[in-house]
């Protein structure tokens, strides 16, 4: 039973994505909230904004990169979303913590989740733009129910808000529009 | 936007499934999991775990499940799947609660996510009973891990862990053997 041996590895090891913190905060809360929390609501999101996405989705694909797209972060940590410089000496950690995590698994299923993981990093089909959507949008949500939550505590400005969320366009320019205008407003009456 | 300002605001209201604090903890960990985290795993379980269900299954329709099964104890609470009394006579509050929570969404989705949420309890489908599986599972390998946990803390006996978790065996012959042998070696060291 050598599949299932390495499948309850597996399973047992990401439990530790419960551990790692985010610098946002859970809606009208100051507790930080954790990956596997986040991961969670982004993949109830994905089902329930679907519709909103530019193009046509295969929605399977989009919660599964959604539960999966920050185990990396086991090993690689939370890197702040406005940290540019930090996340790009962060990626080949990442890729490392990839190979590590998704090594654990049985051999197909090590590079069929590789391969979602590396579908969101790039970006490049409907369901990696509508996942990464989902992703930049929660945060934006829950800042504006903390009235500026990370954006006030970290000091950012409306235009670099603006700048790391506008790529919520190309998975919805639906959601975008929404998204733009709560910030919009946030930073007006701020 | 009447459509999405619903959904927006379902999407704001679960994020207190992350303050649902249950009995069991993290895996070799005294803190305790909340329903987010719990709700997270199990879809990762069965992403990983599906080709050991005794049936085949819809795995979209299992990860939807997963996802939301644990919504209603918003207003439920978590209730300790060993205290039978309280959890019979918690069915009509949870009845209340998919009522009020899934009818904050659209009418159309509404209707979605109440049946999706109503075929999970029967457990009467494929995916049902698969899904049904990943949520006794996961408990089993971190009260194993926590050297009894739950079991161990409320005084739970073999004979019960067995009883409550036998429904294993409808979703997957396999995982039932598995968590079968895991139990009795536990218990009979202990």
């Amino acid at each position: 039973m050598e599949i299932l041996t390495r499948q309850i590895q597996f399973i047992v090891e990401i439990d530790k994505l419960k551990s790692v913190i985010r610098k946002s905060k859970l809606f009208k809360s100051d507790r930080e909230e954790n990956d596997a929390e986040h991961s969670w609501h982004l993949a109830v999101m994905g089902m329930v904004l679907a519709d909103h996405s530019n193009e046509q989705v295969d929605i399977l694909r989009v919660l599964k990169m959604l539960l999966i797209h920050d185990l990396v972060e086991i090993d690689a940590g939370d890197v702040f979303v406005f940290d540019t410089v930090a996340r790009s000496r962060n990626v080949a950690v990442e890729v490392e913590a990839a190979r590590r995590l998704f090594g654990l698994l049985p051999p197909e299923q090590s590079e069929e989740f590789l391969s979602l993981w590396s579908e969101f990093e790039k970006g490049e089909t409907p369901e990696a733009r509508f996942a990464g959507a989902m992703d930049k949008l929660e945060p934006v949500l829950q800042n504006i129910s903390n009235n500026g939550g990370s954006w006030t505590e970290f000091n950012v400005d409306l235009e670099e808000v603006l700048d790391i969320n506008k790529s919520i366009r190309e998975g919805s320019a639906v959601l975008w529009n929404h998204a733009h205008s709560l910030i919009v407003r946030h930073f007006n009456k701020a």
